[in-house]
């Protein structure tokens, strides 16, 4: 079978080279082209790790000529940018999978939390990157909006509960972030000694993420209020949502996940408390619950950057491309 | 004047180090005895961080021996250990100050959690040793039961927010914690490997510091079902904690709390999330509050060893022999 | 092509989990056996992070059913176990790689360092799983004796120097290795209170692994005496290796480093400092070094685990079968 | 008896802050003046752990308004503005110890390394503030230079060998420092994702310190060429040293590191490997030395911030007003 070839966008972030070592093991994609805003150098200038791992150069991002190299293209670009290469890209003919927040909420939604939206058209065929929840639609999708990683860990935890939950009650998610989840961007706030033996809340309350995850929910059934407060860990990857739910009566948390998420190859329910290890290099979501009179905790682990971005992304692709929805995704973590 | 002579039961954990570092530098109190259950050996070979700096024998612990010398002993004992040492203590006339769980509940609720109790009798006059709400009992008191890490940081965030929390709901408090507070125990739990670059719940739902949590705050008037989930930090020291309570009606959590602990010498209101590393190394609790609709997020952040255990022990032990509170109590953060 | 069967005999340590991670991403090989002291359970009993990856029982290790079975063993056993199964599985016909020390030595210094060798016989056959060094040898090899992670470090730095250094001067080496490659085993020396922030010398002149790099030093040509001390670093995975050399005369080191690695596929020589991050998840050695007067300082990095026992075992399998020597090794780090 | 009175130039860095913390402790000194270069604010605005611990103005640094205030001057700027503000407070009779490089070496080697001196005057009558060495001129010193954090470490860890080391050979140096010896500024090389789980070298045989470390032990009668190599830990505080020396011939290094600090109360000799833990915190070196037929290890450790910077010039200060050396000084590590 002759490769499909494949752009990244913006490649010198953490989700870029997470994207490049993925499409470096993968049978059927073949990265053909890796772009920057300034273009420049090879591939392990940016990465000095790819240093006689991959010899590719360094783009200026061009859409057209991504058009005639490649029939997808993954754009790991800051949000407005970000559509604004969609938008031509999706115009040339080339499928996207956009790892911004430029195509996952409505556009009421969105321009409430980021301002005005530049390509309302491409925003209305968009499909939200979730496996679990649209794999049919993401099948047929010119434009996939690839979720962002506090929704994807929060969605996935939250999904099952949707009967049990009692109408009115807010839901409490908890979650927590290791530092790359911040993108390689330098405050004083990314710095060693302030990140380090530390642990801190931010936006409590008022994240972006919070109605991505809500829209998602309420679209998926779940029309509570959410509350989200994000805290960083200090640490590199990973990530750990702890949710609370108010129950109409008690359940038994652990037979509706395992149930709900039976035939599901990424998500993995525990006997245990799930941990931010048991996920690190792999696509997993690891879910955990428990319940105690008419509450319940729920517990998901994802890598931030993986399952909360570029890993997700491929699943993505292989899915718009028909081939397995595992092929090449990686399962084996970074444990030790 | 004439220093106070104090023995430390059980020095040669965690809490019995910070005890034995903030005694050397208070000025009335004199650390004139340190025991273990084995005895032997010098203050710096338990703690080699000791050298030169003190050179006090260790004892095998005994009442009667301590009695002869000291007024007042700090217990950092395993539970049901403490108690057998504060019986024959308070029996010879020391003044004690436990730092396990053993006089903290009530007895029901002790038996309940903890199996059989020991000392019923002195049970009935331990004073539950959190200033903010027993100041003028702790004065009186002949024995201090010191409050757990997660009681403390947990009650001072939740107090002041008893008039506007809507009944009959439940609160939730996700915790997070570092290593230090599991004590010097060697398990897999407590292996670098396992810690390092992780992050995991523990006895959700489940924990025993639930139960001390919701007995005293159910005294002080919040009678809400309290939710208790722990996390593991991987860091040394520090806690914090993020409460989420459901409101009567909308509120200014900030002003609530500022008027609330206006007096109060060891609790500081943030304007900004709090952080582990603003108080470790100190007594402070540093509290930041967020609203939104009806619901509000608390954060508490407190040094699980010292507001958490030794300090907060030593502001109890200034209370009781009439000293100013804060008194050779740490209040200067590790920072950076 | 039919796979070739492999046993992992010692599958419950952090190198036993490295190779079965390698080992399932092999095109040509199959991991038919995994046997630990005890037997019983599944994989992921043993490794959690395995749930939903692989599903194989472990078997309590037995040459017999082993051999019935496969044409190749990896030992990740303790020295002196690992010669016990070695001895049996070689006469049953198995091939074998042995993680351990046991045929690292001459008889003479083994004997010195670790007490009597009880398979004289094969250790005379073993050969030194240096590819570098033993590439032609390892391909007909029965017995592999897999180098330690000290040694790999040492040896590649130091190696190309051979005929620049002084005689009868000592080299130096200063080693930092991560806590990883002090297994799993429990003490207070691996708890994460004590590691985390700290940094500490250990065995310092008198390791193990000292007389292994000067025995091979010395066989390569390098006479000069060792001095080794190794460091513990608070991470889990990673070794740098910094070795300083007194030389005949200014070099350029970075050339002869260059010329002398040209055509190895898992040495890469760097223009700047080498980080242990830039080799972790890689059967990489990354080196640099720089001179100044008449001396030089070299610097190599390495995955402990990978590098330093589970890929370089690999690879090694690779050369004894025939295959190329990196397939299935891995090359992409962990990075970020 | 009248506090002194004394000024913190340079208080919003960490060295400065750590200045702060020792001041508000100290017996005889007041802190009466915090300059930073802007001015403005209150010293919790710079410090937010300093809430409700200290409250005084900071101040547009100048050396007039000081010279109205203060005695004494502690500079914790950069070098070449500190010689600046040096010059002034000299001129006007401030006595001043300057933590920046401006004052520690000789003319020619200051601009050698550092570029053009601006105050050759008092360059000449600086005192290098190393107690064990300068205990007396720095008693009647006006102007100490407080020596850099790598060169006080490695001195104290050479000095007591000068007899032993043999003529001709080098000394090498291995050191690691933690993150916070970078001081605030923000590039990648301090960003928590590029530090943690990593390890590195920088300025290989290049650093300024080098010089600093060789003039000093040059003058202290070693005269062997030093060959320095730092590395960045992944910590916050702390620094280990690892010297290599070549030896007349064999020495019991215990023996006489003992004899030679027997009056010092500040360096602790070792009998195991000496860690960071045991000296952050605190103004104590350690030191532990072993050896091995004509090569000796010396292994030191210090807090880089305090004996590595702020705590040694409050003992300079002590020193300069006739107080205890150690009044003041802090004795107790931060450990566990």
């Amino acid at each position: 079978m002759k490769k499909i070839s494949v752009a990244i966008v913006g490649a010198s972030g953490y989700t870029g080279l997470e994207l490049i070592k993925l499409l470096l093991n993968h049978p059927n994609f073949e990265l053909s082209y890796m772009g920057t805003s300034e273009g420049g150098g090879k591939a392990s200038d940016l990465h000095p790790s790819l240093l006689h791992v991959i010899d590719i150069d360094i783009k200026k991002s061009d859409p057209k000529e991504i058009a005639n190299k490649c029939e997808l293209a993954f754009l790991a670009l800051p949000h407005k940018t970000a559509m604004e290469f969609a938008k031509k890209l999706l115009e040339f003919g080339v499928r996207v999978i956009d790892l911004s927040a430029d195509y996952r909420l409505s556009l009421e939604n969105y321009e409430k939390h980021y301002g005005k939206h530049l390509d309302e058209e491409h925003l209305k065929e968009a499909v939200y990157g979730l496996p679990e929840i649209n794999r049919e639609k993401i099948k047929k999708a010119s434009l996939v909006a690839n979720p962002g990683c506090y929704p994807t860990a929060s969605i996935l935890a939250l999904l099952s509960f949707k009967p049990f939950i009692k109408e009115n009650t807010p839901i409490f998610i908890d979650a927590k972030s290791g530092v790359s989840g911040r993108g390689k961007k330098i405050t004083y706030s990314e710095h060693f000694v302030h990140v380090n033996e530390n642990f801190i809340s931010y936006n409590a309350l008022n994240h972006r993420h919070e109605p991505e995850i809500t829209e998602i929910l309420n679209k998926s059934g779940i029309k509570n209020d959410i509350y989200f407060v994000p805290h960083l860990l200090p640490i590199t990857r990973g990530m750990l949502i702890s949710a609370y739910i108010q129950l109409k009566e008690p359940i038994n948390a652990k037979n509706i996940l395992t149930e709900f998420y039976k035939n599901e190859k990424f998500v993995r329910i525990r006997d245990e408390a799930v941990s931010v290890k048991m996920t690190a290099g792999t696509n997993f979501c690891d879910i955990f619950a428990t319940s105690k009179n008419d509450v319940a905790f729920v517990s998901s682990s994802i890598d931030n950057l993986l399952r909360g971005a570029s890993a997700q992304a491929l699943a993505n692709a292989n899915l718009m491309f028909g081939f397995d929805e595992d092929l090449g995704v990686p399962k084996i973590a970074y444990v030790p």
